[in-house]
Formats: structure tokens, C-alpha cells, sequence
């Protein structure tokens, strides 16, 4: 109800703050007498670590997952599976300078109008800490996925209005920036340097496709399957906007250019982004995201204390420049878990026929 | 689960095609007491009407809204409010010839993939017809939102790759395009002509703002005020991105300019869009949609029928040169009925503190 | 959210009061290409009918179903499925001296509480006639169970503290009791007509079958098939208990003597009612409920009026001096909606192992 | 989905088994700014836990709960709470021979049929050990529920068919047995001491009484505050039946003696039970459960194995006689979520009028 469950039939839940005890999450309705391979699980979290590119903060952060319930001798069992990661420095002093103030481009303002009680120690449950849990959920989805011939990646299309260039979306993409085509990944990385060395920070453009989903699945109306990952994605913290197919640029061009003719062979070009009327064609499922720079930047900035006070603020110590690489695990996780809940939706309603 | 249910709790279900006996819907969980305007709802009905301005077919639908209970002396009663609309030609010749065909950009093909079993009449559940439901609905929720001094207001910010330039968001805007300002409304209704008269189609730009709502309203994980945005948002058939505040150009930009920062008279700007962490800031919320090509053009295209077999398909009849301005008033109630949702999910929140 | 639908994905939504324009409802999640029985669903209509026994009143409704969606040359579609019944007395004057007056054993000073304004002219959401729509709903549920197998029984146990004896639930049961056994009949019609002479009104105890359910479909948790049930019959206004195989007779006897042993043809006795833990057994299903009494009854009570002021209360009409007949397929249709919502749920869990 | 979250807005989410690593569970909604008295909670865990009357069992099974989010300095901060209770004996032995074996009365064979894949080490979501999780919930809702007046008993009713009489229900009830009134608890103690020596083991009835929840409390149609407490008492495991106020002797008594009249100094009698149309009158909520003997019993008992073979059964080990009276913090926990919930729901429905 306060939006903590996403999905209808693979539902997560999941729970924890930054410096709390522990982040978790729950997955209910997993399909029972799934061998799961916890190893890929901790892969996928490696990849959302700040230590797991070179460009993330040196941060210690204990991205360890264990498996609480809801498996017997490594296979689902089709009971609630529960995962925890602990935190390790939930008492840090870091964000005790910054107890009363509203630190710009982060939810501390709007959490204390909501809620008139804020854990000053962090981002609450918008802080992208909370993602690990996703990520976690996301890598059991993709493996029942992977299992049906499902794949789905993202890379990075632009850093801080540097383009990616080059022959593209040939996965696995390679680090540093896990660019959908690496030509311009030198000017990037000086960029990011540079904004590094400013102390300020930088976003950038996410691309995901999604590979071998069958033609059906999704539904019609108020839950179209682009409606579903729309949702996912702006669910992610420093998300500012969504594209499927041709996407913005479709609202330029002509109804001649933009529908997606057929032959025997099938479409003959893919600019729904692999989508009609909510339903998946069969085609690659392509989207876009809009992912803003990182509000944690030492460069000073005005803003106001909990009495409103003005505040000139500098938050110190090393922050990420750029969450744009980070963010991709979780990109895939959220649609992983909207395209495996559709499935199973899909299944329902096909059954008893 | 078919997803015809919208909202948590001011819900709403709806049903009907395009060519069946009616269309309609069911509101749960509105405000008892309230004196609904009637003709208020019928006003929004016509906003959304084919003939309501020039630029919309000639089709005679009817758009009459029934209510059926949920209403004792013009006051609702805390019951279900169900209305219905009937629709006239139900058993139209024109859609005949694509009983086997799937029209190119349409949901032909993919309600085909899921249902195995299609009415051959219209768009079924992905038709245009069925925001009808919705506006309706939506009408409802503006009023309410209304006497809390909420206001949702949707304008064209650019048709054809024209944008629209000059002062603006001042609502009411003026027809027949309903531009965000009218400069170039002249360049905008050449371009439109002349489509029409090619038997071509032209997406467009729309641009919500919702004024008025207080701090606090939202929620911070998976069902973030700006995600349920998204998801009401891309329900819509035509909709193929949306972005808040700066959107996709907060990519391009860093984090010491996209950053809102604050001081004691409130926020300094609004890069954001009036959401921040996925609960409102207090400021204006601001998105864009991207609007694609009507799909039905009288071009001459490829596709396949039921059995595979190629087809060159010109659809007959008058149609829709443009979308972009029938689809305003869904956008706003499709955004008022998250936004009073919203509100009421936060009451519930707030109570027994 | 006001709690107007029902099922997770075969899932209702009714509205529509007693006494306003119309009642109906919608089905969503309904398989796609199930050829509909109208006639079918219209007999279960008159079962529920006032006048469909000779113990009913003589009040004259109208129970003509309308469907206006979702069927296509009489199949579903998959699209929500709206029928419609439009009231005939809605402007009664019957209620009018009601209005202000909260009649014993009903809702009006409980809805009154809640909502602050109350249609008189009926019970509203609570009223009886709601659960036409139920019927409607379940008689669709009642078919598509029926292709798998599954059949529903539901007959009169015992009226007004009289049991029914002898050989027992051999379905259909007779009019005009549709007593589970008939050797009691007389005493029973001679005891209604007796009270209906006194105007005064009678309970009874119904008994419930599901045949045909395959052992695994159910929940082990919240959601066991008992409880979902359960919820279900405690929805019908009248029902003030339910129990399960032995019921509460088994909080007499020892474990030794409840317990359901089995052997290699399988269960020995069905005590558990053919659930464990949650999850049907294969066995049959069998629950009982308690019916109140009718509770407008012509007799003189003692109630308030909506100023608290002390009223003597004599309702005037012809009453039905019981309701336990009519009930009948209403547990039908409930029940009808759990299992079938059940087995698609289950459906969704086994697919993708 | 598979149902392991109950609630709609004050909405929990269990997980875990008997025998892994860890239950546990995740309020989401809970108000926020609440002072949590953790030892309160603490206490509840004690009145389920096996030692925690004479007539437990031996087995050591740790209830200890911890917090892992949703505190911050000892008040809710609106995020979701999720506590957790590591299990001590997760591989145990005493499980191993029944490994293959379906132990009548319990859920073995059903989860058999539903997952084909049965982690044998205890009763899986089915155990009553995943009550643990909701007596934790439900403490934190009686506190809740508390601070606005509501309380909540449950005492023992009757023990295998030996009733509690004499003055009754003034909670808090006393140890051992807890009975609503304790003249024949002598009786019932010497029952117990045999049924035990006997192998063999007893049902019996709990009441529960709800005090001080206003008027106006619940639904009136599928969500009937009488349905969801139904819905509720029936997820509980050994739970067989549920009746409120005259319960299934209000099926034999005539309307006039049914109603609940009233006057200016309201109801005059709670034959309905604190509840009419679904929705709470003000008076007393009163309802009583019939709880099945505990299945585990160390008398021979005929089974087969999951090859279907016969088996000769004798369950080794001590075993509770009866669950009657560790039922009872259950049962107060169920009802505590079901009430805090509706109340939750209202305050929604009710505002913005």
C-alpha cells in the first residue's frame, strides 16, 4: 500500500533503509522446483556496487545476500523467498552533519512533509541502497527467464550529453561504462574525470532491450506491458523519463513512417519497440531511460535546514560522479520482474481455455 | 488482473469496445457526500469527442453518459458509481473488409497472439474508444480535486515536429489545437491539412501540469507519485515516452544545474518537475508525453492476414489526421485520478498518528 | 478498495443499490473463446428470483440480464465482461416512511455511521439485491467449472431449528425447500407458513458441495481455499458462520478420531471437509453456514430514528419469512468464483516449472 | 499471489518455514511516528511459544524477534518494518523418517499435489510455526489499535468438548488453560492429562471479543468486516469453523427474537455480534472459532507414502495435546490486523469530503 510490493503474481516486497540493520526483500509466487544459482544472484549484486567499476565511491558496503527461506536442497520450493543483506556501517557519523538539513535533488525534504519523521541517516527508502534488494529479486527473474529463452540487457547510450557511437547493442557490454558501442568511451571517462575533479556530477541516457519474449504477453488496457515498465523504470530513484521504440521521436514523424508495415516474414522495421496496444509483438522490446546526474555533489549549494533556515551545504567525502553505470543491474532487474510477472499473468488467462 | 482496474483507493474498473452495446465504468472508493456536476462530466465527454473540434472525424459516436447507482439527490453515496455509454454503431460494415487483416500499427496482430480470438469490429480494449470510460472517470476525480483546490490542465506543445513557442501555460488554451501557446498554431494547421490530404497522420507533444497540490503526496519505492504518472500515462494507447521536469536534457546536464536548490521562500527552480523521491515537492508537477501518428492512414501499406498471407492495405473512410488534442482530456484524468488516489493513500497514511 | 470486487484473476466488480437505475457488474480475467450460455445464466437468475418459489414475495423485480461487453458471436473475448439489470421500482414509495428510521437487524445505522448520508430507499451495498449480480458473475464461473469437471451443490439443511433427514445430497434438490433431504419438508412448510402468519421470519443452516476439484489448488497461507471461502460466504448479508467437514464438532472429538486417514485407494473420511492446510484434498469439498432469520419482519420493534429519537416500528409489506431458499444460489455462485479464481491462480503458480 | 500478504493499506507479508534458516515479516504501511514498544512485542511471542504454558511441548524453538527496518530511535518512520526469528533446529532429525510420508491431518499430501516438490522438514507455510510471524504483526497492530481504544481478547471456550462455564469473559484470562471462565478447568486438565498418556490430543472452541472499535468500521459489500475476520480465523491453521454473536443458533430462532432493537440508550441486545451489513455497530465484536484436534499423535494411524504405498504411522516424539491455547495470541493477532486495517481503509473513505 505504501508501494513496497511490486508485481502480481512474482511479487517482491522489500524493506530496509541505508544505515539500518539490514535491507531485504521477499519474492512470492516464484515457480516451485527452480534449481536457483545463488552465484549468479551475487554477480549480478556485484554489479551494482559502488566498487564494482572503477568509477564508483570507495564506499564499504556489504552486498552479501542470504537466502532466509523458500528453498530445499537449492530449488524453490514455491515459498516465500526472503533474502537479507546486512548493513555494515548503519550508525556511520557521515550524515550527522547533515541531520537537519534538506539536501537538494534527494527526497529528505519531501520525506519530512510526509511523514513529519525522517532516519536522517540516509536516503530512506529512496535511497538507491534500496536497489540491491531489486537487483536481488531481479536476478531470480532473469535465470527463470533465461530459462524460457527471455534475455534482457542494458547498456549506457550517452554519459552527460556524449553520445555512444559505433556499431551497437552487441551484449555483454564491456566496463568501464558498459557503453552500447565504446568509440566515444575515451571522451567519457575525461569528462567524468573532469566532473569528478569539480565536484559536481553527471547523468546520462539508459538503452534495455529485451530478447525473446513471445508474441501476447501483456495486457490491453491499463496495464500494457510499456504502461508496466514505465512504471518500473520511474520507480528508480534518479529516473526522469522513458521512451519504447522510436519513442519522442515518433510525435515527429508521419503515420506512414512510424507503423511498423509486415510481410510474410514478419515486421518489417521495429519502431513500436516491440509493443502494440500493450501487447508484445514478438519483436525486441527497446526503451530508453533519462537518468539525471547524482544530487550528492561537493560543490556548495543553497538550501534550508528543518526551521527553514537558509543553508549554504557542501556535502563532503567521495561521492559516485555518475549512477548511470551502477543503475544498469537494476534496470534489468525491474524489467525482468515486470516481463516474468507478465508471463505468468499470461499463463492464467490462457489456461482453461 | 486483465488490468481493467485502475487505483488503489479511488479505483476504477472499466469495459466495452468500440463496437460492442456499451462502454462504461465503475468507480469504488469516492468520497461519499460529494455533489457531483453532471454536466461537468458531460463537458469533458465532448472535449474528448471526434467533432469536438474541426480537426476530428465525422463519425457519430455517442458519448452520453448514463449513471447508473452510486448517486441518491446528485450526492454520492459512498456506493459504486457506475455509468455507462451506448454505443451506436455497433454493428458497423466498415470494419468488415479488416475482419483478417492486421492494420499496421494497431493491436490486430498482437490481441490475435494472446486471445487466440478477436472482435474483428474495432480496437477491443486498445481502442480509443475505451478512454471514453476514462474521461469520464476522470471527471469525477477533477472535481474532487478541484474543491481541494488541485487543478490539471494539458496543452500541445508540439504537432508534426512543430513546437509550439511563445508565452506560455496560461490554461484555459483555445481551439482547435489547445495549443501551450499559439504562435504557431498557423504553420501547425497547414501542416495538418496537408497531411489530411496525403491520407497521412501526425503525432504530437503534450505537455500536464498539475498545480495546487500540497507536499507530501506520494510514495518513495515502487509506487513513486512520478512512476504511477508514467504508468497512467503509457496506458494511454498512443503514448510512446514521457519525462518530468527536465527530462531526457537532465542527461545531458550536471548535477550543480539540475540540482533544485532551496531557500527559505521554497525552491529556487524546479528541474525536478515537482517530484522528488516519488512525493511531491509542492512545486508544479510537470511531464510530456509523446503523442505517435494516428495509425489508421489511407496510405497504401504491407501486411499480412490471418494466415500469414501478404496484404496491401488502404484503410478507407475519414480519419483522424491527429490524435494530439483528443487525447488532452484523457491525460488529465488519467493524472487526476492517480493524483486523488494519491491523496487518499496519504490520508490513510496520515490517520492514527 | 471499498471492498466492491472480488478474485484475484477471474475477478467481479458489482455495483448498482436496490432501489436506483440499475445493478450490474463486470468480470475481469474471464478465459477467452469459452462459448456463453446466456440461458444458462438466466436460470440461475430466476433461482434467486423472489417469486422463483412459492415462498417468495410477490415483489415484482427485474432479473433480465443485459450483457454489454466482452462477448463476441457469443464468445468471451477476454475483454471485461458487463451485464446489467435495470431496477423497475426505483422511485418506491415503500421506503419512504423508512427514511429516517434505522429498521433492526439491517445496515441503516451502520451505513449511517459510515458514510454520513444513506440511499433509503433500500439497503444499499448491503442489500439482498446486490447479490443478483453475484449470481450473474457466478453463473458464468459455474460453466466454465462445469467443462473442467468441477460441480457446486448447494441445498437447505435445516430450517428454523429443523433438520433436514434422511438420505442425503443427491443433487438437484426439489422444490419448493431444496432440502439436502425432503422427509421434513412438511413440518418445515407448516412452521413458515406459521410464522409468516405471525410476521415473523426464519434462519437456517445451508450445506455446500464441491465435486470434482482436483487435490493442489488452494494456498497454505493467508489465502487457503477455507479462508478465501469463508470471506466469500460472509459476504452474503445473512451469514452469520460457516463450517468445514466436521466443523465445530471437531473441537469435541481427539485427533485420533479427526484425523483423515488414507490408504493406498485414498482417504478413508473426509473430516477435513477436503482441504488441508489450505489446499484442496480431491475429496469433496463440503462447508455449512448459519442463515439469520429475514430481519423485516411486520412484527412491532423498537428501533431509533436518525435523531435518536425511540420509534415503535412495524414494517408493512409482504416479507419473504425466510431467505434460506433464495440464498441458495447465491453459496453457489460465491463458491463458484473462489474455486474458479483458484485454479487459474494455481494455474499461474504451475506454469514456467 | 501465492498469498503470503494480508491487508490492504496496514498490509503485512509473511515468510519462512519450520525448518530454515529464518521466519520472518514485512508490515508495509504501518503508521509512522509511533513509539513501538518492542518488549510488548516480545511478550506476545511468549504466550505462542511451546514452553509458555505447562501444557506445551518440550521443543526449543527461539522466538526472539528482530527488527531489521522501519525504527528509527524507537518510532516507526512509515518504511516497511521487517522483523525476523532465526530457527535453532533447522536440520533436524526428527523429521527425516517422515520424509516420505503423508501425516494425516496435515498438509503433506496437498502440498505434494500443489508444488510437487515438499521440503519435508516440517510443515512448511502450513506449520504453525508460521503463526510466529503473525503474532509479531499482530502485536504491533494491538499496540496501534490500543492507543485508540480498541482492545482485543481471546480465551478458551471449550476443551474437547468441555465447556468453560461460570462467570465469564473479564480478561486478562489465567494460566494455564486461559479459559473464559475456569469452573471446569479441573475437568478439562485431567481430560488433557489422559488425552496425552493416550498418545492422542484435543480441539476446542476460543471466543474472541473486540472492545471499543466505533461505529462505522468496514465494508458493506465483498469486504464485510465479518468476512474478513472470517477470511482471517480460517487462514489459521486447525481452524475449522467461525460463528459471530448467535452464530449458528441464530439459524434456529425467529427474526423477532434476532434483531438487536434498540432505543435512545442504543442496542439492546448483540445478537448480531458487533457487526450488521458488515460494518461495526459500536457494540462489542464477539466471535467464536472451532479449532481440530492437533494432527500430530502418536497413536498408530494408516497413511501411505509418496509412492502410495500403506504406511503404519506413529508420530515419535512429545506432542501438544492441544493448540487451543497457544492459538489464542494468534487469533487476537488476526483480528488486530483485520481491525487496524479497516480502520485504516475508513480513515481514507473518509477523508477528503
Amino acid at each position: 500500500m505504501s508501494g513496497n510490493s511490486f508485481g502480481t503474481i512474482f511479487r517482491i516486497t522489500t524493506f530496509g533503509e541505508s544505515h539500518g540493520e539490514a535491507l531485504g526483500l521477499v519474492i512470492d509466487g516464484c515457480p516451485s522446483g527452480f534449481a536457483l544459482d545463488l552465484d549468479a544472484i551475487q554477480k549480478e549484486m556485484d554489479r551494482r556496487r559502488p566498487g564494482g567499476t572503477k568509477h564508483g565511491t570507495s564506499r564499504n558496503e556489504s552486498d552479501i545476500i542470504h537466502v532466509l527461506s523458500g528453498l530445499y536442497e537449492g530449488r524453490t520450493t514455491g515459498s516465500p523467498i526472503a533474502m537479507v543483506l546486512f548493513n555494515e556501517n548503519q550508525n556511520s557519523k557521515d550524515y550527522g552533519k547533515l541531520k537537519d538539513v534538506f539536501r537538494p535533488g534527494h527526497a529528505d525534504f519531501t520525506y519530512e512533509k510526509k511523514w513529519g519523521i525522517r532516519d536522517p541517516r540516509g536516503g530512506g527508502r529512496s535511497s538507491g541502497r534500496e536497489t540491491s534488494a531489486r537487483v536481488a529479486a531481479g536476478a531470480v527473474a532473469k535465470q527463470i527467464l533465461s530459462s524460457r529463452g527471455v534475455r534482457i540487457d542494458a547498456g549506457v547510450r550517452a554519459i552527460g550529453g556524449i553520445a555512444a557511437e559505433g556499431t551497437d547493442f552487441v551484449p555483454p557490454f564491456s566496463p568501464p561504462l558498459f557503453t552500447v558501442s565504446s568509440e566515444n568511451d575515451d571522451r567519457m571517462l575525461r569528462m567524468i574525470e573532469e566532473t569528478r575533479a569539480e565536484g559536481d556530477s553527471l547523468g546520462g541516457i539508459v538503452e534495455c532491450r529485451i530478447r525473446g519474449l513471445q508474441a501476447g504477453i501483456g495486457e490491453p488496457c491499463f496495464d500494457k506491458l510499456d504502461a508496466l515498465l514505465a512504471h518500473a523504470m520511474l520507480s528508480i530513484g534518479a529516473v526522469k523519463g522513458i521512451e519504447f521504440g522510436l519513442g519522442f521521436r515518433a510525435a515527429d514523424v508521419k503515420g506512414s513512417v512510424d507503423n511498423d508495415q509486415m510481410d510474410e516474414t514478419g515486421f518489417l522495421s521495429n519502431n513500436a519497440g516491440g509493443i502494440l496496444g500493450g501487447i508484445s509483438t514478438g519483436e525486441e522490446i527497446v526503451f530508453r531511460i533519462a537518468v539525471k546526474p547524482t544530487p550528492s555533489i561537493s560543490r556548495e549549494q543553497r538550501t534550508v535546514d528543518r526551521d527553514n533556515r537558509p543553508v549554504e551545504l557542501r556535502i563532503e567525502g567521495r561521492h559516485d560522479p555518475l549512477i548511470v553505470v551502477r543503475i544498469l543491474p537494476v534496470v534489468e532487474a525491474m524489467a525482468a520482474l515486470v516481463v516474468l510477472d507478465s508471463m505468468l499473468v499470461d499463463e492464467a488467462e490462457r489456461s482453461l481455455r
